[in-house]
């Protein structure tokens, strides 16, 4: 009786989180410009909806009804999600919430204009508020869930993530990292460069390949599209998924690469259970496994040689055979297998991206502990700039510490997730190698059937029925470590 | 204090019609063919949750309070159209309205099923279901709103519209059509053909054009904009306006005219007033003003001969001017301006589509009394197309009583709308052409200002505030009649 009034409500909460998918879609590929304020306000009202309707105190009765009353096993773990969820939304006051919300907001908008100008003085005001935020946020969620402060923040994204264990892991892989990057960068130096592309390479022919090769890869088609849209992403809903991309057209990498990328995000929600997709359980896991089924495709897949035995011939077929008239496999190898150190988080290989978001994990700590000040970030982030990657980021705010959206607007205990995603992604095509030796002729041929088998039986289906680590231990045979992610940059750069 | 809740509830239940009017615009535009089952369980959802939430006792005990309180005159038209929209919901118990929609939606599977096979007998249970919850559900209204049944029907869609005072207007309409017809197309039959406008046209051109015809007509882009789907709608909320068309490229007309249709709907949309926007009274009066807008940009501006001094260089511009060679204004306005009876409604002319309107307003009345029944309505559609057009319909069901969507989703009481649209369409023209007598030349030049700040003033910034018919008077000085219409036919025909 309890669970069935759960299981409404899910339906209800499910439907309100379809529209704000949808939404948010067609905010950012359709929505004309002077509507943002119209859609602003009813994505607002939405939300405030959905806060209420979970955390209304009947709620709390029939959870607590239905967890006494269930046993079976399916029934007990959308019941711990659930928990979960409506833990994470009423350890917080709606008080709290609100100034939060506006003081992220504010934060945000003031980076975005603040940013180009490279003015971090101007930007202090807002992100000391919102650091002092995130402080009190940290510190009222890790009373509730009986954690550590910082611990208590990545749990919103990634359950189960504890600097115990992330620590470790971030600590072996850096050292590995000092010693690897400027050996992978002078065996790179002793390669001959590949033959360069020459655009212009129009968009609908861009466009047509990208679909090919997501149609490939296994993308449904009926159940997705690919849009263009400023930031690419992958929204909407599990039956719905909605990718975007943006084209330049003097090269064709970057918009593929990130096709390839969010291809992986869509694979993963298209392949979701199906029978409790209204539940918390019958959602993606987190963000590190979300990530690791993009990076499984960009970096396992897409950016292994195999991949362009199968890809060039198409990449000829779309953007014509004239274009790439003298291009090799091996010089697609090259062009999208580099290591350069760079300021930018976001254009950074596979190599040095753990490096920066290192960097983020530790000066996080740092700033929610209160052993770091707002203001003497830029000093910290040029001490672990210079130290990790040798680059001298003094003065330099935009490329610095104002890089990234998720400190201006408050999301503190995310960055973790990326690096911990690449190093599983490595894990399971090591893991999927050895249950199917023969997996690089898969690749060769475009057929990807066996592989998308195994990802979705081993974690797709999962939904979140267990934890990231037990996904991992089960599917691999251990728990998330970051041998395989070595073992993987040794191989393909050395 | 209990118009505050309210206020605070239509704020609540605006955000719900904005995610259903964009996820309906996504539906028709953009989403994949798989996703149809999950939009749909989305969106009867939302639809369940905004019908408890207007009909939750407590909103009943605040509507009675505040209308109790309300003093200043807009509070009380606010609170006026709020109690018109709760009778509305609350004079059906919820499991009527559930059985009337699942009724509904078979009947309508079923019909597009059937249509293209003329099965009228495969049809009928179908129907004759329908008809009778269409019944049950006029008498139940009629009780509630002291109404006539059909009456009680139409005032879903058209507050106000009486059979007392629609029958006069059509019955003095009939008589004259059916006088004019005939002499209509003898004066056509003398004039010489225009020069056959001669494709292939562009998809991408044609898009251009109407693009361009639409920011003439004071479209707001910043606010809306124009796509593609099946069928042409116009959508979305008033601070974001989807309008969508089709195209084909042997001709360019009827995408042009269905635009500058929509476009009219658009401009009403942008036009209510912004400070009620989300209570009932800041939405548009009702389906005959609705349709008076888009009938008015497009029968009596879009097809008149200014207009084309003004459109037909900027087709050329479009087009290419080598697509029109030789072609006039003149042969433009033989092109849009034609007489000729047929067997469909939607490809009707102005002169004879109030005929088709006519029939089923007889036809429903009748099947809403019980006088007709659902299996003997071939027959009296035939026999009235005789009678009316002088066709033979005795047969084709496809393209006689099957042809609309109407009556197979159980909408009746809303066909007159469309009539008494043109007819108001015709007065307001008539009315801004005693305001501006040189109108035309506006027209001629593609100014529209002057016209839009008139309709702005009359009639889009009124929103719910008066009835349709205290619009009519203020804007054009008398009650809506078929005389203005009458002697727009006869201008424009004879």
């Amino acid at each position: 009786m309890s669970f069935d009034r759960l299981d409404h409500l899910c339906r209800r909460l499910d439907a309100l989180d379809h529209a704000q998918a949808m939404l948010g879609v067609d905010e950012a590929v359709m929505m004309p410009e002077g509507s943002g304020a119209a859609r602003a306000t009813a994505m607002a009202e939405i939300a405030a909806l959905h806060h209420e309707m979970t955390t209304a105190p009947e709620v709390a009765e029939w959870l607590a009804a239905a967890e006494a009353a269930a046993t079976e096993p399916a029934r007990v773990a959308a019941l711990r999600e659930f928990r979960r969820m409506h833990s994470n939304l009423t350890c917080l006051s709606s008080d709290f919430v609100g100034r939060q919300v506006r003081a992220r907001m504010a934060s945000e908008q003031l980076w975005r204009q603040l940013r180009p100008h490279n003015d971090w003085h101007g930007f202090l005001p807002a992100f000391r508020e919102v650091v002092a935020l995130a402080r009190e946020e940290a510190n009222r969620r890790a009373e509730v869930l009986k954690l550590q402060p910082y611990d208590a923040l990545m749990e919103q994204y990634d359950p189960g993530n504890r600097m115990a264990e992330v620590t470790p892991v971030f600590s072996t892989l850096k050292v590995f990292l000092k010693d690897f990057i400027p050996k992978a960068m002078a065996a790179q130096a002793r390669r001959r460069a590949g033959k360069a592309l020459r655009g212009p390479f129009p968009v609908a022919r861009q466009k047509a390949l990208g679909q090919a090769v997501m149609a490939a890869l296994g993308f449904d088609f009926g159940h997705g599209r690919l849009d263009v849209s400023h930031h690419p992403f992958c929204g909407g809903v599990p039956d719905d998924v909605r990718m975007t991309t943006r084209y330049r057209t003097d090269e064709f990498l970057s918009s593929l690469m990130g096709i390839v990328h969010e291809t992986g995000h869509g694979l993963y929600e298209q392949g979701l259970p199906g029978e409790w997709r209204h539940w918390p359980v019958g959602k993606a896991r987190g963000m590190a496994l979300h990530e690791s089924q993009s990076l499984f495709v960009e970096m396992q897949l897409a950016r292994r040689a195999a991949f362009w035995k199968f890809a060039l011939p198409l990449a000829r077929q779309h953007l014509g055979a004239a274009k790439l008239l003298g291009v090799s496999v091996a010089s697609m190898v090259r062009a999208v297998q580099k290591v350069k150190p760079g300021l930018i988080r976001v254009d950074a290989d596979e190599a040095t991206y753990p490096l920066h978001i290192m960097l983020r994990y530790e000066l996080e700590q740092a700033l929610i502990s209160g052993s770091l000040k707002p203001e003497d970030v830029p000093e910290a982030w040029n001490a672990r700039m210079q130290e990790s990657l040798g680059l001298d980021t003094r003065g330099n705010f935009r490329d610095g510490p104002m890089q990234d959206v998720h400190w201006p607007s408050g999301a503190f205990g995310y960055f973790p997730s990326y690096t911990l995603g690449a190093l599983a992604a490595a894990q399971q095509f090591a893991a999927i190698r050895r249950a199917l030796p023969d997996v690089e002729e898969d690749i060769a041929r475009g057929h990807f059937a066996r592989i998308n088998d195994w990802r979705r039986d081993h974690i797709w289906s999962k939904g979140s029925f267990l934890s990231t680590q037990e996904i991992m231990r089960q599917a691999t045979g251990e728990a998330l470590s970051p041998r395989a992610f070595m073992a993987h940059l040794e191989e393909r750069y050395l």
